[in-house]
C-alpha cells in the first residue's frame, strides 16, 4: 500500500494543491459534480475464488465441501478497497449470476467514492436480488472510503472496539464422533453454535455437553415444524445452558413463531425469515432479535441501518456470516461492538483465506485499528 | 486553525511517529483504552451567547426579541470542535439549566473522541431532558471528529451535496403590513414557511399571495383544534399553493391527527409531537412525515438515526432548526441532502452570528466542503 500517496489524497481536501492535474480534477468534480464530468471514475475488478472448507459442512437440508465465492476490488485514484461475495448455493446466487451482475455495472460514472448513497442506490437498482454481489460492491466501497478517511469503519460509526462480543464457533450436523472432535477443536471459544433441526438434536447437545461446559446457542435452520414441540425443546435446551435459539421454525410460520417467542424462555433470532431492511419491521413482535448477514442484506450500509432499526425496536442483534474470507468477515466485524452476539467464524472454516483481518482471541472478536475494513492481502488475488 | 498540526494528527494513524510523546500517548490510549488511563481527555468549554433577532418573533402563543443560547467547544489534542445549545423559552431549557448540565459532565474521562457512542450515551445518562445542552455536546464532538477525519459529515454519511433541498424562510405572525414587508425581503427563497394558528390565518396567506407566487408551507404550531375545520383549511391551503402542513393540531390529539393525515390532500408533518428517536415510531400512521430538530433530539447522532428510521417507514423528513447561529444550522445541514424539505433559516434571523458556514444560494442549502460541520469563526467567542 502506498502511504505517501494516500496521505497526499487525505490532506488535499484542506490544502491547495498545484501541479498535479489528476488530483485537482478529481477534487473539482467532488465539489461540483453536476458541471464537471471529467476525471476518472471508480474502477471495479472481480475474480472467482472458491473457498475450500476445512470440514464438510452440513445444515438441515444440504452438505458441501466448498463455497462459490467472488472477490472484488474498487480502485479510485491509486487507493484500492476490497470486497467479497460468498454464495452458498441454497441462497440462489452463483459465480455466473454475480459475473453477469458485475458486468452490467458502470461504476466509472461515479467520480466521488464519498457519494456512497448514490452509488449503492444505483447498484441496488440495476437488478433485483443479487444481494451477495451487491455486498461485494458495498464492502469494497466502504474499504475504499475508510482508507481515504484513514479510519476503520467501527471508528467512523463511533463504536467502542472494547465492546465486541465473543464469537460463536459453529458445530455442524455430523456423526457424534465428529461432533465430539470438532467441539474439542473449538476450545478457545466462549460460545458454540450448534446446528439442530434433525432427529439427532438431543444427541448433538448431549455429545457436546459431554466434553465442554461453555455457553451454547442453537441454529435450527427452520427445522422444527410443531410449535409445542419447539417450546418443549427450548425449555430442555435452556437447562442445557443454551442462551438463544436461531430460526427454530419455517420462515412462513409467522403466527406460530410469534406464539413461540411470546412463550419461549430463551430469545428467538430471525435468520432465514429476514434478509433486508424492510424485514426488520416484519420481524418485530415475531422474534426477539435478528441475525444480520452482509451477504443477505447487500452490505455494510444496509446492515448499519438494520442495526439502527433493531436497536430502536428494542430487538437484539446478532452479526453473522457465511463461509467467507477475512474480507467479508472483517467488514461484518466493524458492526460487532453494537451487537449482542457475533457469529463471525466464516474465515476460520476455510483453508485458503487470501486476507488477514479481524482476529478472534480467546473467543472474542478483536478489531484491527487499520483504515477501511482493516484487511491485508496475504496472497495476491488481483493482478 | 492549525492545518499542519491537523494533518499531522490525521496521518499519525498510518505512520509510525517518534519523538512526540503527546501524540504517541494519545494513540496508544485509543488502541487500548482499558489498560492505559494516561493521556489527556476531551476538554469542554461553554459560554452564554444570547441571539439577537432581526424581527420580533411570534408563534401561536408567544413572542420575543432574543433567544437564550450557549456556545460550546470540545478540544482534543489541539483540535477544537464547536457546538451550540439554542434554548427558546417555551422548550423549558435555559442558560441556568444548561450551565448546570455542562458543569456536571466529566468529558475528561474520555481519551478517544472517536468513541462517540460511549461518550454520547454517557452524556444522555447524566440527567433526563436537557436536549439542547446535549445537542451542544453532540455537535461539538461531531465537529471535532469530522476535523480529525478531515471530512464534513455529509460526506462521512455518504450523502450527495447536490441533493440538498431548498430551505424555507419563516414568515411569523404579525401585522399584515409587516407580513407583506417580510415576504418582500424573502425574495431569494423558493419556499416560505407561514406561521398559522390564529384567527388571521386566511389573511396571512392572502397577504403573502398578494406579493409572491412561490411555494408555501404552513406551520400551525398545534393551533387548530377541530379536525373538520383543519381539513377544510388544508383543502383551501392546497388551492393557495401550500405543499405541506406542519403540526396542525395539538400533540395530544392523536386520533384526530391520524384521521386528518388519512384524509388530507397535503402531507402532514409532526413537530411538537415528536422529540427523539422513540417518537418516530409513534408518529408512524399519525403523520406523513417528521420535522427533525437537533435541539430537540440531542444532536446529529440521534437525528441521523431518526432519519434512518423515518426513511425505512416511508415517512418524509424535514430538517428544521430554532433561531441558531451558523454552528447548529450547519450541523443540521449535514443531514439535509437526505431530507425532503429544509427549514434552515435560523442563522438568517439573527444579527450577531459569530460563525460562517452553510450558505443559502437562490433559496437552496449549499454545503461547504470543509471538515466537521464546516464552520469558521468570524467573531472570537472563546478565549
Amino acid at each position: 500500500m502506498n502511504f505517501n500517496r494516500r496521505n497526499f489524497i487525505r490532506t488535499s481536501g484542506l490544502t491547495a494543491i498545484a501541479g498535479f492535474a489528476g488530483i485537482e480534477t478529481v477534487f473539482a468534480v467532488m465539489k461540483n459534480k453536476s458541471t464537471k464530468k471529467s476525471g476518472k471514475g471508480l474502477v471495479l475488478r472481480f475474480v472467482q475464488y472458491d473457498l475450500l472448507l476445512n470440514h464438510t459442512f452440513t445444515i438441515a437440508n444440504s452438505s458441501r465441501n466448498s463455497t462459490p465465492d467472488m472477490l472484488t476490488s474498487i480502485e479510485f485514484d491509486g487507493i484500492t478497497g476490497y470486497g467479497e461475495a460468498s454464495m452458498p448455493p441454497y441462497l440462489g446466487e452463483s459465480v455466473e449470476t454475480a459475473t453477469k451482475f458485475f458486468s452490467l455495472l458502470d461504476l466509472g460514472q461515479f467520480k466521488d467514492p464519498f457519494q456512497m448513497d448514490d452509488i449503492l442506490t444505483y447498484v441496488d437498482s440495476v437488478m433485483p436480488g443479487n444481494c451477495a454481489a451487491k455486498a461485494a460492491i458495498d464492502i469494497a466501497l466502504h474499504d475504499l472510503v475508510g482508507k481515504i478517511m484513514g479510519q476503520p469503519w467501527y471508528k467512523i460509526w463511533g463504536f467502542d472496539p472494547a465492546d465486541t462480543p465473543n464469537t460463536s464457533f459453529t458445530i455442524g450436523i455430523d456423526t457424534m464422533e465428529m461432533v465430539r472432535q470438532k467441539t474439542l477443536e473449538a476450545t478457545p471459544y466462549k460460545i458454540l453454535k450448534v446446528k439442530l433441526g434433525q432427529k439427532t438434536d438431543r444427541d448433538m447437545i448431549e455429545t457436546i455437553r459431554s466434553v465442554t461446559n461453555v455457553s451454547l446457542c442453537v441454529d435450527v435452520n427452520q427445522g422444527w415444524t410443531d410449535r409445542q414441540m419447539a417450546l418443549d425443546m427450548i425449555h430442555w435446551l435452556k437447562e442445557k445452558g443454551v442462551v438463544f435459539v436461531e430460526q427454530p421454525m419455517p420462515k412462513t410460520a409467522i403466527d406460530d413463531m410469534a406464539w413461540l417467542t411470546e412463550n419461549s424462555p430463551l430469545p428467538t433470532i430471525a435468520d432465514e425469515s429476514l434478509q433486508r431492511l424492510p424485514d426488520v419491521m416484519k420481524a418485530k413482535g415475531v422474534y426477539s432479535g435478528i441475525n444480520i448477514k452482509l451477504m443477505k442484506c447487500t452490505g455494510m450500509r444496509e446492515a448499519h441501518q438494520m442495526l439502527t432499526l433493531a436497536e430502536s425496536f428494542g430487538m437484539k442483534v446478532m452479526i453473522g456470516c457465511m463461509t467467507e474470507t477475512s474480507c467479508a468477515v472483517s467488514a461484518a466485524a466493524q458492526l460487532s461492538p453494537k451487537c449482542e452476539w457475533a457469529d463471525l467464524d466464516g474465515n476460520l472454516l476455510i483453508s485458503n483465506d487470501p486476507y488477514s483481518g479481524v482476529q478472534v482471541v480467546n473467543g472474542k472478536v478483536i478489531l484491527i485499528d487499520q483504515p477501511g475494513i482493516g484487511i491485508k492481502e496475504i496472497k495476491k488475488v488481483f493482478e
